[in-house]
């Protein structure tokens, strides 16, 4: 029972440029997931007729199901049609109805059909014609040798109407295996500390699937299960790889529905009725600006303050002038008492602090580019942490904000969990 | 004079599901495109050994120049390696001066390289090594029966600091075509305003494009010119576009180099050698995070202040609590108010402020969500808009730290011509 092998071929010059992304795979992969099938290779190429002819004849040679997207469209460089019809060696043969119903659509708005749409109404001899309410282009399904190929009209809406209404139904029933995936997200382990912990629990049977992705302050991982039987099987599989992993990765993990980390925070302060205040240096006001993205966030975010300057240190969080002048500005002592001074003049449950050197310039040999002091403080203690960052400003940046969030967020689970 | 064919091949089944995109792709079309190469298509496969060895072995076919993105890592999943070894028919061969280097790395952070780190110092034999100073894996440049295959690790810093170091100087002199690209960024306007401005400017001729790129609060017209000339060629012809484009959008332009508005922005401050500070309600720290990612931005970014509640407006910035009283917290009064508060009490020259209803809730019939009144004070006077932005909580932020930028962009640009 191997599962379907399928390619998205997506069509337009645009999309090999530096502007433009093919999102549509991104909609069909979703929905093929959902029926249980997996995509296994996307290719993008441009309009000319050529390269798109060889593109579809290698997708051909290897996929049993193929997505074409784009190049149906009225001008001289949609080429789709054509370039399939060639390679498949069945003639485009125009088709009267689909014409009107071109011609129809143009005139509801009150206009006549340019001439150049006239070609929209070619279908390659043996498909079945998919009709587009959203567009004037309609879709194609080919049955050929064994193989399905469907041809999707690129803008977004159009294709997501088509595949709605007239593909998925066509799909379900040959899905030969059910997909599930879990996505497991940890902070606070690099990459080979992950790999360490989960050794062995990569799956050796096809059916299961284990892929790490790494970005700063957080490593994803990625569960796949295939059955040929059910999708509770499939579910089984892949949960009992997700719990093994958040079994060995422990208090690391901190979803595993996909919320990313500000989310977590903010969901573990609203269940406690709890406030937050942030003070930050290095990060500038990106940590603030994490938690203010999540909707509802003003029940819990209480204040911030971005003080660069130590005389904004001293002022705004009442961090001793002698502190900043025996420790220096990126120290724990000045972190500790940033975190303890904004929870105090804000008035919240948590003060959270950053204060470090995000580079490029600023570093010294005793504290370098990347030295980063973080500190969470509540009514009874206050936990430090120091890192040494890598990378460039941005990184450096990123990497504190998941920092300092990552601590609140033990801590949080901590107490919950008391 | 045929232009080079170029294939990316980005690797990594996290690619395949509907969670990631590719763009790595994106930041390298712009680079090679700068260098006079454009890309012919792009593959993206997943971490199967097989599937990653048949794409390969495809490009290999077709292209001249081929990058192979993803896949360096430590861990099991990462095949890249061993694919283009077994296509090329060249052996991996270990290296123990890059295992120094790796094993380096790791000491300076105080930790000992995992094992699994150990394959990273395995080259295909007669690679030449690319230094990763941001990683530890190694980029690798191959060059093999007249075609040059570049090996790139998949996380975008890596990949980006290679390229710049050691990839570019690589590649120049090898483009056989001319390609200029020109971006302007603009302001204030919207698509259809552009749009309206630019008419007629379409170029007609193929050796000229031009494409519109709209985002909240910023659309951006890219031009690009090739010749098979000379680069001079190119860049007169993209000019002569671009200043036309320039003449007929006058200040709403606020970049023609690439940079962001908060560069510009910097860039402005530091050359009149003033400082600013700022006071955030809805977007919560954004228009700090913004400023503050900038290298250098310590000079002239004072201090800032995320202050949602009233009282925090009242204790922090001096807002009379009448204010707020009379007109609520999102008025053009209580926006001015901030402004003018927040510049005061940081001693800055300039103070922002941003107040507005981000939602999804708290909107009424009078004050709708998306409501926004950004302010700009100086010594002087104190400048104020009102804005309605559509779109979701992420998109009003956005678009609300656009504007509040651009209000201090236009100020500072008419006080330095004046």
């Amino acid at each position: 029972m191997d599962p379907v092998n399928v390619i998205i071929l997506a069509v337009g010059s645009e999309l090999l440029t530096p502007f433009h992304q093919d999102t549509n795979s991104l909609y069909l992969t979703r929905r093929l997931n959902d029926l249980g099938l997996d995509v296994s290779e996307k290719i993008i190429v441009g309009d000319e007729f050529e390269n798109l002819g060889k593109a579809f004849r290698k997708a051909r040679e290897e996929a049993d199901l193929i997505f074409v997207t784009g190049g149906l469209g009225p001008t001289d460089d949609d080429r789709t049609r054509e370039a399939v019809s060639s390679v498949l060696k069945r003639p485009l043969e125009f088709r009267e109805d689909i014409l009107r119903t071109i011609e129809e659509r143009f005139l509801r708005r009150g206009k006549t059909m340019p001439a150049a749409n006239r070609k929209q109404a070619e279908v390659i001899r043996g498909a079945e014609v998919l009709p587009n309410s959203a567009g004037t282009a309609p879709g194609l399904w080919i049955e050929d040798e064994a193989k399905i190929i469907v041809l999707l009209p690129g803008p977004p809406p159009e294709l997501q109407s088509i595949f709605e209404t007239q593909v998925r139904t066509r799909l379900a029933g040959r899905e030969r295996a059910f997909l599930v995936r879990r996505v497991l997200k940890t902070s606070g382990l690099t990459e080979s500390e992950v790999e360490s912990l989960i050794e062995g629990l990569y799956p050796r049977d096809p059916a299961r699937r284990l892929t790490i992705l790494a970005s700063p302050g957080q490593i994803e991982l990625h569960v796949s299960a295939f059955s040929g039987v059910s999708a509770a099987e499939a579910e089984r599989q892949a949960d009992a790889l997700t719990s093994e992993l958040g079994r060995r990765l422990g208090p690391a993990v901190f979803s595993a529905d996909g919320s990313d980390l500000e989310t977590v925070v903010g969901r573990l302060l609203s269940a406690r009725k709890e406030t937050v205040a942030v003070a930050e240096s290095c990060t500038g006001g990106l940590v603030c600006r994490r938690l203010t993205r999540i909707p509802g966030s003003s029940t819990y975010f209480r204040e911030g303050f971005v003080t660069y300057a130590n005389q904004a240190k001293i002022d705004r969080l009442g961090v001793p002038a002698r502190t900043i002048e025996s420790f220096g500005a990126v120290s724990p002592e000045t972190a500790a008492a940033m975190a303890e001074g904004v929870r105090h003049v804000a008035g919240a449950d948590y003060g959270l602090a950053v204060t470090g050197i995000a580079g490029p310039s600023g570093g010294t040999a005793e504290k370098p580019v990347g030295l980063v002091f973080c500190a969470v403080a509540d009514a009874e203690a206050t936990r430090l942490e120091h890192s040494l960052f890598l990378g460039d400003r941005t990184r450096v940046q990123d990497q504190s904000s998941q920092k300092v969030l990552d601590m609140l967020r033990r801590f949080l689970e901590e107490k919950s969990s008391r």
